[in-house]
């Protein structure tokens, strides 16, 4: 146990539902590798949501909400996060949860399933009895999609995503969102709308976000949406990563 | 297998060493997090060995060939990313090898001598079978160091430490000297010499530092050890971490 009084409680307390994951199987092997960088990162913007991340996070419910289709995308490290948290934001904005990773095996598929059913959300998509197409026809786990979901979506949300994976859902000309701390990665730079933040504060910020954008008119959203510049954005996310004593 | 193109290719090589050494068994549960800390570290400061790295490993070095008792205390991240470099240096300098486990088991303590020997190297310290001391009879493994290593050394090369482990041998007066890429973390604040840099590029180097500075009078290396600020040097350090596109 950790002692709430450590400096570093919420810190150690993300790091150890990792490892937990990791030990219950249902990890890529370098998992916990990703979570390290992101820990990094993390430390270097103060381990608070910066304004920036707080604009993209609008914009990226604006989209959200707007859309037709929109699909929240999970994998392992996702799961073992914000597990709660995503199914909350996916029925806050009435979005499909499915399972994507990377390095797929079903034996993962089958653990994070019952994960989803176990914290009661029946309809997750991606799993082993799901309908799976190819996006473009690239037979490969990145272009693997559930057919009612991430491959007939128009947005998705991509948290903590392969680069390899972010760059075939923008070809296919997708409407792609992240969550990533790392504001240099190859997701970050790839997708409509970055958000650089820690999963576990981002998404019940996006969730409450969205309970306020649901009251307002269409025109608000749309606006929110246009007068989005995400490169800019993501200038002012890689400026507040403080190097400092 | 990595193609040898792949822009990522050395930090995937890396990453593969550490998966590899995580299934082998003798790595920490949280290894590969720390270690990916490190990549985005290491990611920020361009993956080059900068000058107040490099200016720090003279006079770890120096201080290593002063000492009396000198040390390498390894774990298992460090045994998987440079285990021959570290037995090259422990030779060119005439150090004792010593391992040691902040989350200690017999079983990772034997695969890890197992490595040493099946690497060439017979003399390691800290095995199932050394004599184990307490430092100021702190009885726990942030204070267990072999009776003939650390126990009784003068000066002590830590890469890669946990902060506990680091505060206990600091308080016990040795001369402590890291490797560890975040200049920010504890071990770098509390050591005498903080070297900001990958162990992989870092190790190789201190040894063709050893065989130069071998060569030269007892008084140069007393110079470069007195001449050294670890405070200013750490500021430097942090100095060259570039958040840029």
């Amino acid at each position: 146990m950790i002692p709430k009084s450590h400096p570093r409680y919420e810190s150690l307390l993300l790091r150890d539902k990792m490892v937990k994951a990791s030990k219950e199987g249902y990890l890529a092997d370098s998992a916990l590798i990703a979570h390290g960088r992101g820990e990094a990162f993390d430390y270097l913007i103060g381990e608070k949501t910066t304004y920036p991340a707080k604009r993209a996070m609008y914009v990226a419910v604006a989209a959200l909400l707007l859309s037709n289709n929109p699909v929240i995308s999970v994998n392992g490290n996702a799961t073992a996060l914000a597990i709660d948290e995503i199914i909350e934001f996916a029925n806050a904005i009435n979005a499909k949860i499915e399972i994507n990773l990377f390095y797929k095996t079903n034996e993962r598929v089958k653990i994070i399933t019952k994960l989803y059913e176990d914290h009661g959300y029946r309809n997750i998509l991606g799993g082993l009895d799901d309908d799976i197409e190819y996006i473009n026809d690239i037979e490969n786990n990145r272009a693997s999609a559930s057919k009612n979901g991430i491959y007939t979506a128009d947005t998705i949300l991509i948290p903590l995503e392969d680069g390899d994976r972010a760059e075939i859902l923008k070809k296919s000309g997708k409407n792609i969102l992240t969550i990533d701390l790392n504001p240099l990665s190859r997701t970050s730079k790839m997708s409509d709308v970055s958000i650089m933040d820690n999963i576990v504060r981002a998404i019940p910020f996006m969730t409450q976000i969205a309970n306020d954008l649901k009251t307002q008119d269409k025109k608000i959203l749309v606006e929110l949406v246009n007068e989005f510049d995400n490169e800019e954005n993501l200038k002012e996310s890689l400026e507040q990563i403080k190097v400092k004593e």
